[in-house]
């Protein structure tokens, strides 16, 4: 029987060994002096094989998001963070309350035990902003390759409340689009850290967790169609997926995107359209036309709204198509994203 | 904008692009040609970035687990049904009737779009079998390495039945073991698949999920202790971890252990001891000893469970160990796994 027990020399305890995936002593080390203590609630406690939850009867949301961001670590956040802000944030554009969130590692043998450690760290820190749990897991390793690479799941599971009604098929001719924040920052923060791309920002990433707006916005305005979160694709792909659900055309305005400087700059100085870029700390909101006033108040006065802005408004449209009324009076169709403008943003 | 529609050429269509998992067209591609068509049922139907799903008030079950199994393809299965089964049998062995399963997958650029078609396939084949839908998804798409791999992590909620309380903590003195079908197979099977090992067997994979052992059993025991799946580590990582939270000792019986020909050899030739060795389709059920009998004509009348055995019984000792009664009367501690014997096994 091949299960020697070797002492381990000093630097194999500072990274990942393929054993720490293999379920044996250094799978349990890693869950009993690592996760355990970060994540720490009367669920993950229970030490099943899967998390026993008590739920009230209902409707429930149920999401997966697998995180891959290259650099694990960039202006900002972490991988951690940003695989709960996500999966956090699907939950909400669902109209649900998060509560509960699994989380699977994929680790690269020869990571750094104490970049683990900071991940881990900042997943806690994101839950406890959040009000989530983390209530179970699971870790694997595979063969080293750089040795700087982790890859994230989460799942998550939250109640839907009986008064929501969210979907795309509500969205309505003359409903106001709104976008709770500046866009495209997380997207050229991710591209300014790549080391090989040679320009510098201080642009950080949004990567955030929007339960504060949500909740206001659902308690006032349960009229609300549709919340959707623009990540990987931007603000183009969202509107487009929505404008051909719902079946209507959109209209938006560029000079109303909220947009900062730098984020602005790198787009010109790369060439990029900021609605391609890639966000993670803000949603798309649409509303009945007659709401628009009073969610925008709402949306400011929440946590990570203050730079909402109207951007605007859904038409009739037979071809349902996403349209840019430009700052020089022009208009164009703007397409769903066709290739791949910057991989591993998420 | 650097969105230009090139026409893809065809042998890039015949395998997986960063742009794949870039949330613009090709991943619409990907889940509306690929994924909808195998996975389709209602709820994914809802097209909503959340699964939207009505559950009963009480108790679920939620578990998550990462595939990396190398390779991909392996006799008796492949990785998306290792991840529907595994995912379905930590539910079972919550007592949970499993319902929703979430797919995230992870591909390398340049894997083959066939391949991709048979694994979900056989994840859309497992998911029916188990009789659970699969119900929200994620793609992600990393550069190349070998063009070779995918990483697939599945999360499952079940819900559990009022009058199941099934726990390592009601195990007790006296209690028997069981395991419901033969050891060792799935890991033997990837360890002979992988060439480097130069050896041949014609050994399958024993992937597959437990739902009818696992209803049954319940159904007329609901004494029965708990259930546990020896997956990574072997039934020595699994007893061992019972007995620890038990507060108990086991002792299993070397003969009784059900073991084919081609593992035994196979370990001997490798000098691997089976208990070490990963599963994939058998359980280990503990149940008050007076209910063995009754527990054993169950798990054999049900499917894939055809050649359980009674292995071994729990005993008072404060060191909380298991121990082997071996073939030859001797008795010697059976350890957690210390190392990795084979990673990537599943």
């Amino acid at each position: 029987m091949n299960t020697i027990t070797c002492p381990i020399p000093v630097q194999e305890r500072e990274h990942i060994q393929l054993a720490h995936g293999g379920g044996g002593k250094l799978t349990q080390e890693l869950i009993e002096t690592i996760f355990y203590p970060a994540f720490k609630n009367d669920i993950l406690e229970q030490e099943h094989d899967s998390a026993q939850i008590a739920m009230p009867g209902g409707r429930i949301a149920f999401t997966t998001d697998s995180f891959v961001v290259d650099p694990v670590f960039f202006p900002g956040g972490d991988i951690g963070e940003l695989a709960v802000n996500g999966t956090v944030n699907d939950l909400l554009c669902s109209g649900a309350v998060p509560q509960y969130i699994s989380v699977g590692f994929i680790i690269e043998e020869g990571f750094a035990i104490n970049d683990l450690k900071k991940i881990v760290q900042s997943i806690a820190d994101a839950a406890r902003k959040a009000n989530v749990k983390i209530v179970t897991g699971d870790t694997k390793v595979i063969e080293r390759i750089h040795g700087n690479q982790i890859y994230i799941n989460t799942s998550g599971i939250g109640s839907i409340p009986e008064s929501v009604a969210l979907s795309p098929k509500n969205v309505k001719h003359g409903d106001s689009v709104i976008v709770t924040g500046r866009i495209g920052e997380h997207g050229i923060c991710v591209l300014s850290t790549r080391n090989s791309l040679g320009f510098e920002t201080d642009i950080k990433s949004d990567t955030r967790s929007l339960n504060e707006i949500v909740r206001n916005l659902l308690k006032d305005i349960p009229q609300t169609r549709v919340l959707r979160d623009p990540t990987r694709g931007g603000l183009s792909s969202t509107l487009n997926e929505i404008a051909h659900t719902a079946g209507a055309g959109i209209e938006i305005n560029e000079e109303a995107l909220p947009i900062s400087k730098g984020v602005e700059s790198a787009c010109e100085l790369l060439g990029l359209d900021p609605l391609y870029i890639a966000n993670e700390g803000i949603l798309l909101v649409f509303v009945p036309g007659e709401y628009e006033k009073q969610a925008l108040e709402i949306i400011r006065n929440s946590e990570h709204g203050a730079d909402a802005m109207p951007i605007g408004k859904v038409i009739p449209d037979p071809a349902h198509r996403v349209y840019l009324q430009s700052a020089f009076g022009g208009k164009r169709v703007v397409e769903v994203l066709s290739g791949e403008q910057l991989p591993r943003i998420c």
